[in-house]
């Protein structure tokens, strides 16, 4: 019995979210379900956490426990044949037993793609968020900077989250522009529920001139959702990397 | 009563492929039921050509006759909020009454993707083919000169095709690769059933060293398909340009 640490990609658009859940196929099923079929035995996956319906993953990571006689190197491939084209394994390799995918997380690094275009563009539309108008990115970037260091983020969480500790730090917000697209890469130790996306959201605000960076300040410290902005859409949001 | 050239985007994963039919959704379909709802009449829609089921399109073009009061300009806004994320118009312009988008076509381009990488990757595998491992690109460069120029492509179209003529003329096929992305852009003034993912599927054959580029040769000359190559899958090519 070893312990493997797996690198997997996904698209999350047809499942309820990483986790297994009642009402819904979960990316964890999938993969619980493929590696049952593929190494013959039950194995129980753990991620660096959760990502919520719809969000996507550009490497997640996972652990398991497991017996198995082929080479770490090809154990994606004994795999992703019995995982849909949404879902697959990147890499395996062998890691301490005490190894832990969740709470050995020293950073996580979220990046949020949006486009900018007068009209939708079907072809962008499935893994960017359309934005008819440019926004100011100039300003985009001077609020970003409010979120960077230690805060309660219990302002930038939607009800329903699990956290009991608000206080996370965010190490970098990185604002980038492409031509017409444009990309919001968030590198913190953890994040509260949808918190990537009341920021995203929330910046595209104060890039609108609907809020100034000095609203955002007020509403980080009050503490209070309603004082956010509003919760982007998930099928832009990819979780991009895992730190330990 | 004026005569409109739109140019639509689409993926064409959830469609039965452009032209209306008995036995699903067409993109056709999808297109009038808006134009009804959005101009308050019943319009029929001309295209430069069906594409097959799962195809995309980054620029098809259709006209239709309608009394439309507003600018032409805005006739994409007033349709789009009617469309499906995976359809949009993307410009519309009134032009004379006898303009034909079928029977006026110059020249159409369309575009293959491919990416090679030794694991599949979901965020590419929704647009894009997968190969494992890399062709040889100056084998593949030089059989699609084969191609170029007026050639009866009987052999390289499916069963099932309604074309009479099987002749076409081939202005050029384009291979790139940047990084880990090929596109195969083939540009001509009119394609058979299936034809661009035939040529496609033999390309890669040859570029896999599974045939050469004489093999090619003759296999266009026998005016036989079982002598092309396989038939690469439909969601990775784009109808990328109508030249009139």
């Amino acid at each position: 019995m070893k312990r493997y640490l797996c690198v997997v990609q996904y698209i999350g658009k047809n499942y309820c979210g990483f986790q297994r859940q009642d009402n819904g196929i979960s990316i964890q099923q999938k993969i619980e379900e493929a590696l049952e079929v593929g190494l013959k035995q039950k194995i129980e996956i753990f991620a660096s956490g959760r990502t919520d319906a719809g969000v996507n993953a550009l490497a997640q990571t996972i652990h398991f426990d497991a017996d198995i006689s082929i080479p770490e190197k090809n154990i994606p491939f004994a795999i992703n044949q019995f995982l849909p084209n949404d879902i697959k394994f990147l890499s395996a390799k062998v890691v301490n037993d005490n190894f832990n995918a969740r709470f050995d997380v020293k950073k996580k690094t979220y990046v949020y793609h949006i486009y900018v275009s007068p009209v939708e563009l079907p072809v962008k539309n499935e893994l960017s968020y359309w934005l008819k108008k440019q926004p100011d990115l100039n300003k985009m970037k001077e609020c970003a900077k409010i979120f960077e260091g230690e805060h309660n983020f219990k302002a930038f969480m939607s009800a329903g989250g699990q956290s009991k500790t608000f206080v996370r730090k965010i190490y970098s917000i990185k604002i980038k522009q492409k031509n017409d697209d444009i990309s919001v890469e968030v590198t913190g130790n953890g994040f509260l529920y949808n918190m990537v996306r009341i920021i995203v959201g929330t910046l595209i605000e104060v890039g609108y001139g609907k809020k100034t960076v000095r609203d955002v300040q007020t509403a980080l410290k009050s503490e209070n959702r309603k004082n956010a902005g509003y919760l982007v859409p998930p099928y832009a949001l990819f979780l991009k990397s895992v730190k330990y």
